[in-house]
């Protein structure tokens, strides 16, 4: 059988004193890290898009990667990239995948023919699941690469385009069956607008929330209803995306009464690009019952687009994962490294480097955070700060006894004692900087 | 009668080759302009705490404005700012105004003691008010600068701090009817966190939910309610405040099922800190019905902190009345001068300089606006662009005539002759621009 | 022969009543504005590469542009390009172009092959050139989209890349000798760090001057020393550019004596990434006596990256003419359209209707900068503010007659009584705001 | 003896397993790490206005902090602090620090009172630090509080504010002098412009450049220069300050021949507010032999103003360890907390606890630093991605052996066969973060 990656090992544990490049420092899969394996707790997946289909272009430069898949035909390298694709999941010990349907297989010169091409590579993924275990974590329709999509999918200002996109959605959830698959994603790359002089966002809104709809309806229909993930992102490509974050698409949710089949994709790289921190997104759909899934990537703070870099900064990692350990972990969803490697890592051995450090990264945060949590660090903090809501008058707040009137009347006789606390946050950030190394 | 602006006269219309500085260029009160008087139309309102309590002062240095109303004691200057306050909405012709309670009256010793300074101080507002025939825009309470609050206010970590926070709205929903206001607003400046380490985003959010609710109960019982108003704005004080934007705010309204009772305050430079445009915030409170008033101001682009400067961008304030035109205009609200002059601005006169400069841009931006709702230049684009959707295919999808399976038996027949169609949007902001000197 | 544009026609002034599409608004060639016919102002030129080579595709998204010139060869399609270049220019009355080497002739398979792809198509551009009148305002080699160049170009790790953009630079000078080019710029799209562990910062500096010491003996050598510009950029694609902005371009030259030779090419859109204005890069040129030329588009201050968009933004380019005008006109530069339509804007007509577009906005904007000279508004206001610099303190410590003790001595007996005045700003911008519309 | 911290003992090490706030997890202060003491290497320094003199208080709301250190008059309460600032000094073992002229004495009601007060207080400083052992790193000049520097200090429109600023740059090198002071520190923090409507930057620039080369008239004419520092910062207050960064004031020091006299001081804060890393600001200081002392805080990536958090970033302060090493130390600078604790840490105890956080975390810093160095973790990795400079056509380039024409005939021959290598990137980081818990 033809190997893709013919220097590359399967990937092992050492610890972090190896001078083996490839083995884990810190990922250790079957290792038990509060009270399960790692492995069930971080739920790794790989998306086909950026490890697959990168070439390393930008927007002032060609492609750069070095890749040994390219066939003498689109299927052909469709095919190759498949058995790519599950040798690197095998060696990295990676259980699920995600993928658009435009990543495994080629358009073709028509819907027909790119439906054929999707149920011909499906059939070879099936097999490879089949061989591996491997499983589908999710799947989405690729809605705005294709110039079509130039003005949105499903907020298009054409009917042509929202059908088109339909047909997508359809065909998706149809492969979605067929592979098992756990949830469905919906990212609006191009749902949003460019400029509001031409735009009626409550209109564009609408046909969005149409469309969802009907995917909830053909998934019961059909007796596969995936759990339906959002993917916030605030800017890139569009101007303005529908989906800034996750408030702002819980708001939509709410709105067009979606939120019992959809919850949220938090990616890390789109919550900072909105001006947030990854565990506000995080901790944010969690007060809506809404954390389903994350993209594991960083941007860089001092850039104002998404550069997907593999995530590395393990203060970072141990905040989302306190936020994914208080979810109850991820059941539906998973820590899809939706990451590519850097222009200059050019290399095939590159890919499996970036992940190992992506893993490894995710691997400590998991380790900090359940020190974190079982030396019940932050528990003990907030216990202290909220005390106060333990005593008669708080009590008497929440359980719904008082009104403003009053409330007036024990300001007015015990209001002018109130004192300021101190936080002390300096003292917690300097202990909370030893708990980034467990 | 004592004049703290002795050099000011009246402000009259003038037109923009005037060169006596105390004259409108542009805002002309009785002219007709799409239909109304400008004043009908434009609703301004002064804030006062820009106007009547800023020093000038940042953080890098100490307060500049040289101002006249200083008394022996603090009550004393409470009164000759009444005076002078009215003195100069009337010779701006302003007839609406705005304030919070920490604005117009001293806290003195106690909340009583405080109390008490403000039924004083409404008593001389009330008889200015009669005088005048100038109305109460909105109050609103300050549960944001004393040091009390470093914590929040409704969302603080001490219930004690709560109940404080619930009487500052029973007393501003009181003074309110006594000054019988039209509407009352909440801007949460310290509801939301600095560290997500110590902070329990649900508990809080629970709380400010809890206290709207009174509010809305104890304006019910006392037999008025005012329009209730939420301010957006992301950041600053507080590192992540929780009304981020409208689209935010209106998660949490619909969570709390608060959406009957509030709307929006959108404030310009609060949108351009949150990464929108004001024109957008304003067009997505629309989507929701809840574009309630406006806080007009601008920011500096390349500054990361709210500068509250004078709106004199005329693109931007065309674009934001194209949205309040659309809304049926501000019913409820007005356009508030949430806006300070600068630090270099220090003298009376900048004041009223500063009034006018800000209100000649919103009359230039009400007669650009009127001009491209009546020559329909938004209409017609958007026709032109949407004109699908009145074909067959698209309006059986707005009828909810279709599903997955009807448009993808469509897309494979139809799909692969979709072309897209240019926006000449360069073309339209050539044209759009000439629109700015109507 | 062939026409691209067979639907377009000669581009007129026909003022901003006109509903003629194609035709100027605000530009009228021949009229006088400041003592100048409105072409010998503005100097227009049109940059090859985003008019003739750019796709509108990003990188979520395939190309979208329709083009009717290509042919069945590259070279085919660079010669139709060519063609279809003059023929724009000619249609909107533009005398001054601007190119890369790898914009119009492509690369072939050797080095070797590509300098003879520029011999020909070079040719066929003198050829054009001699017909209309047309002239090069300047070149400039792509050392940045080629995988080679991913670490950088003069600033490379490897000593081979350097070589070759040594060879690039040097086929530059050549052509630009043969077409009598004016300037000719250098762009450091790689000059610059992704990371900077494994970067040395000095010695890649070093050799971009080393290079540039070169390419200025190299013009001395053969006679033709065109006037040398550097044009800032602050990231993209590059995480940290070398040339970040204009002070910082000039301590590089500065600190490698190249100040003679080197002047700036300013772009407004990197102006506002590196978080200026536009107008503040201009000005700090013009401190260094090295304003040069400038990139005339605009990008989005909501976006985090360059969207080159058509200059629309009148107030932004009234301040740019008044700087430029101050400059004494760019004898050495122009106004280079770098500026590409959006990506929706896709027919080969918004290639005339942008260019219309930005040509305006600059005519209004030399209109405005104009009557702002004449009428001695910035120097009025300013000879207020800094009056006190000619009286017998300002004049003594101008004149180096004072040191610190005499000025202490001063300060002692006068300085307790110095005042702040007013800058009245406020007023001065409401003012402002009626000559953008002259 | 009155002591300020009753409760707080001296502050030793005791390891990161510690439960005792007041000690030290990772300083150890005579620990020998890189061939010198902890001590020596770091050169803690604290600065006198954030810890003496800063009271919590924010734009938006009043000062939060309990002192004990008020007085019944101004220059008692002076004369407190400066008590409490050596027992804190002395608690901590820091045994230099830095101070404004406005931070340590009361300005009274004339410049003759404020001298004389500063006078009787630096007098008592002396004893202090006679007493303690403790140095003067550097001090400054506060000219930007007063009003009267609200358009400038040596910029400003008016000579009569130069010479007050002259006679404050006179009495603090006198100070200097008087206490033996290393460094005298230029920040800029008024010295920059609002609006360029009214500004002539050249001319504000001359000033400035005027009145530095006066300082080093004076400090040589009295026999006591003090190297002098720039602190560069982009904006705040001023919207844009001439000293934007280390690149533009270097540009500045260049054009006005002060490179012989002055130095940076680099602002961690104040980097990121420009778009940079600390890091980079550190090492382009470097590469113009520039780099004297440093700031040591953070702020907040998703805020836009200088928030001069306590330093608690272990990644970022360690790469700043490998700059200020390479740089062989801070010889005549130090690391001085330019920070404060948050508004809501309002005790005294966490001014002790906030600077154990951050020299705790710059003592990490170091030891990772050094680990990095002596296992050539950047060298290795430079020496390799450099290696081709090493071959004979890298050493003859930067020999001077080459031009255009050479270097054009090498490109030819064999510029086709460069290839492109992976620079690894994210392996590297992987092995990076182990780096970080040394």
């Amino acid at each position: 059988m033809t190997t893709y990656y013919p220097t590359i090992p399967t990937i092992n544990f050492e610890g972090n004193t190896t001078t083996n490049k490839y083995a884990f420092r810190h990922y250790n899969a079957d290792a038990i890290v509060g009270g399960k394996t790692m492995k069930e707790q971080l739920r790794f997946a790989i998306c086909y898009w950026h490890t697959m289909t990168a070439d390393g272009g930008d927007p002032f430069g060609a492609g750069t990667m070095v890749r040994n898949w390219e066939g003498a035909t689109p299927m052909e390298t469709a095919h190759n990239r498949v058995d790519a694709f599950f040798e690197l999941l095998t060696k990295l010990g990676v259980e699920l995948f995600c993928f658009h349907d435009a990543d495994i297989a080629p358009a073709g010169d028509s819907l027909e023919e790119w439906f054929a091409n999707l149920d011909e590579i499906t059939d070879h993924i099936k097999t490879k699941m089949d061989e591996t275990g491997i499983k589908l974590l999710w799947n989405t329709h690729n809605a705005f690469s294709h110039p079509r999509f130039a003005n949105g999918a499903g907020s298009s200002n054409k009917a042509e385009v929202f059908a088109y996109t339909a047909a997508q959605v359809k065909k998706g959830i149809d492969l979605s069956k067929k592979l098992n698959g756990t949830s469905y994603v919906f990212w609006g790359g191009r749902e949003g607008y460019e400029s509001l002089l031409n735009t009626d966002i409550k209109f564009e809104q609408d046909n969005i929330a149409n469309l969802w709809h009907m995917a909830v309806d053909y998934g019961k229909e059909i007796g596969h209803l995936p759990q339906f993930f959002v993917e916030p992102k605030p800017k890139e490509p569009t101007t303005h995306q529908y989906d800034f974050d996750a408030a702002t698409t819980m708001s939509f949710l709410q709105a067009h009464d979606l939120t019992d089949y959809f919850q949220l994709n938090i990616e890390a790289n789109h919550a900072t690009l909105a001006g947030h921190t990854f565990e506000h997104e995080l901790h944010v759909a969690r007060t809506f019952n809404a954390l389903g899934s994350i993209d594991a990537n960083q941007g860089n703070p001092i850039l104002g687009w998404d550069t997907d870099e593999f995530p590395v900064d393990v203060a970072t990692v141990t905040l989302a994962m306190v936020e994914i350990l208080e979810n109850g972990g991820l059941p539906k969803g998973g820590v899809n490294f939706d990451a590519k490697v850097r222009r200059t890592s050019i290399e095939m051995d590159d890919l499996v480097l970036a992940h190992i450090a992506g893993m490894d990264t995710f691997a400590r945060g998991l380790k900090n955070a359940t020190a974190l949590l079982e030396d019940k660090f932050f528990e003990n903090m907030e216990a202290e700060r909220y005390a106060s809501w333990k005593g008669a008058l708080g009590q008497d707040i929440r359980a719904g006894k008082t009104d403003l009137k009053s409330l007036t009347a024990w300001a007015l006789e015990n209001g002018d004692d109130i004192t300021l606390e101190s936080n002390h946050i300096e003292y917690y950030q300097n202990v909370f900087n030893d708990y980034l190394a467990k």
